[in-house]
């Protein structure tokens, strides 16, 4: 058993590996989905996987699974269908415990959110070989594709396909800003649904950097991810010059919008909530036009679903009063609204208990394991991240507490791989 | 002499000639200098010309002129190398009075901003040709080029070349989207400063659509162009995620952005003046990500060059106090700033009255009037505008008005073409 000195240093030296790829100059990374930069990632979790004698596979949706079978070292039992990415996984799956995260990032993101969950799960199982751990059920190690929707347009692509969360077809025909469509460069349909290989698992464990400093501690357990949703806002005003329209004139839809920004602030801090305006387009965005349309995007975000309605409806009262002060009309379309997901109570509870009785905290941000959640037991593990930033290139982490996350979670594969668990509908505590 | 109701009848028709060129379906013009619906309009020009034995001349830099020379309808006198367009203006010039405009628009801009100087000049001629009036000194219509500034980015770049306000390396410099440049679209570098060929004329009057709604009468007479500017402001934040950063965490420039907006407007509000913020550019513009930095531009006009500048100063000074409180950094940068156009007040005075006392008034925006009014004594006349819109495709002016316009320009010409004028120095009034 390496000390914490020793597997901070390992833990170092792994990551530096990555830390090139797809590295912009502010320090940012740029890893779209299937970019050079995430297909170097892919090559690289390849070569650890074969280092390790794990059996690779995909499911056909541009997932990447690599598997350490109880057995010993060996490949997927069963078979499967050999292709360039390496085995279609073989009907059934390899089952027992999956962990994993993502390659993929935010346009100028940071090093952590994703690549953190994959290379601490290799490094897990590199802790529980040095042990002489045996898994009693096979350990896979994935990475999930396009988990931040920056090269299609939506968030856990990869593992809503793999879950039915969405039509292959209708995923297919997403295109990039380059009209490449997914199908393009998966060089085939996606496969769609897998409920074989999600079944055959008992649990999914992914291990994640925090992004917002809640986490006081080196490692936490998830409890929840808050309801968020997208709300379009369109403001239409009149479009005029802006050197000879007497202010009395004006139907300026900048306006509403600058105070609908304003607005959704005050509203989500009074509520205890989170609520963004990040993107904006404007027509036709000249200098010297009063535009004649203004679209904003408010990202909102609360602890429960209601309380996330309530907030919206109050930013969209107040816009529209706003807009009646205005001369202008804006209209709110919600363009994608996602339910609370709660964590299997019961095994957050086991897990955080196992780690010493470690904080249970919620998150504002998506996941995989959101996904994953609806069909197995489903967990998180968050390592601190002391700037509190994500999506940034000053997202951090200290060696010291990725070393912690690495030790908890070969220390949570150990717990889960090593003793055959209930069915299901019953959940991991049960057992 | 035509009737009223003849000439409004004339006028449509002839107007209608124009009103399909480079229309969009929102009604709007995309007439960008030297695209094919701009350079229809010039073949309209040279075929107006040609109809009325007019002289076609150009002065290389992609302004065109229409002489009628006292002479009779003949060629212009001293010779001239002919080229692609026409003749190049030869030394000295028709001597003078000039008028016209420009044919260029904003993107999606209304029908009259600009041809309906050139419009009414043509039948201005005509109307002084019906009265049997022959002209003591050359009448010359321009067609300035792109005046509006939407193709290259520089407003009036003309009617600068030919003054020498703009160098012409410089101005060959300037790309448009395309990254095509300014001697790709004419063919040859810019011939730049022609002072024989300013110095030559006597005067020059721009007749143009009103556009605020400050002219209750038909026609008006201008006293000033306001002095204005373009201050771009750079807010500076710390990009994060949407979901996951506490709201006292964030540093978000999208909330300094919307209260300078908003501040823009209440100082300018308060102070009888006109602010607008119609463009903003944000990094990286993602609905889940608070944002890293946004860029607005603040265009502001006053009726004085200190009450601006207050203006500015007041507007900035909120920002940057609301920046301490966002904890984010704002600088303001002045792009350009124009000083005030305040136009030969004897030739404005002798104009109002000329025509029957019409009102004397300032206008906001800036028109090639301005750049030449440093070179020799001009005036302009404005056309009433009813919906006070300008630059948008509801900018607009009546049959009957125009048609007045047209009979107020024709009696203007009648009188600085009838009499030669004492020199520049001493300004018409002196005549």
């Amino acid at each position: 058993m390496p000390s914490d000195l020793d597997l901070a240093r390992t833990f170092r030296e792994v990551w530096a590996e990555l830390s090139g790829i797809g590295r912009a100059p502010d320090g940012g990374y740029l890893r779209f989905a299937w970019s050079p930069a995430e297909i170097a990632l892919r090559d690289w979790f390849r070569a650890q996987a074969t280092a390790r004698g794990m059996t690779l596979t995909h499911d056909g949706n541009g997932n990447l699974f690599a598997t350490w079978f109880p057995a010993g070292d060996g490949l997927a039992p069963g078979g499967g269908r050999a292709t360039a990415d390496g085995l279609l996984a073989p009907s059934g799956g390899p089952g027992g415990v999956l962990t994993g995260s993502h390659f993929d990032s935010v346009p100028h993101g940071g090093a952590f959110d994703g690549p953190l969950g994959i290379v601490s799960a290799f490094l897990a199982v590199d802790l529980l070989r040095d042990l002489g751990f045996r898994p009693e059920r096979a350990i896979t190690v994935a990475a999930f594709a396009e988990e931040e929707g920056s090269r299609f347009g939506l968030a856990c692509l990869g593992s809503r396909l793999l879950t039915g969360a969405i039509d292959p077809q209708r995923a297919a025909a997403l295109t990039d800003r380059d009209g490449l469509c997914l199908g393009d460069v998966l060089g085939a349909a996606p496969a769609g649904v897998r409920p074989d290989l999600v079944a055959g698992f008992d649990a999914y464990v992914e291990l994640h950097v925090e992004q917002g400093r809640a986490l006081t501690a080196p490692v936490g357990v998830a409890s929840a991810i808050w309801p968020h949703g997208r709300w379009r806002f369109d403001v239409e005003g009149e479009g005029n010059h802006a050197g000879t329209t007497l202010m009395s004139d004006r139907r300026d839809p900048m306006l509403t919008y600058a105070f609908t920004v304003l607005a959704a602030n005050k509203e989500a801090r009074l509520r205890g909530a989170h609520a963004t305006v990040g993107r904006v387009e404007v027509r036709p965005n000249a200098t010297n036009a009063i535009p004649a349309a203004v679209r904003g995007w408010l990202d909102a975000r609360a602890a429960d679903e209601e309380a996330l309605a309530r907030l919206v409806e109050a930013v969209a009262k107040k816009a529209t009063e706003r807009a009646g002060r205005d001369g202008t009309a804006i209209r709110f379309t919600a363009e994608s609204t996602t339910g609370e997901v709660r964590f299997d109570t019961g095994l957050a509870d086991r897990l955080a208990t196992l780690l010493g009785g470690v904080p249970i905290l919620p998150t504002g941000a998506g996941h995989d394991a959101g996904v994953l959640s609806a069909h197995l037991p489903t967990a998180m593990l968050f390592v601190r991240n002391p700037t509190g930033v994500s999506h940034a290139p000053a997202e951090s982490a200290t060696d010291e507490d990725c070393a912690a996350g690495v030790r908890a979670l070969a220390r949570v594969l150990q717990e889960l791989s090593r003793r055959p668990l209930v069915d299901h509908d019953e959940g991991v505590a049960g057992a």
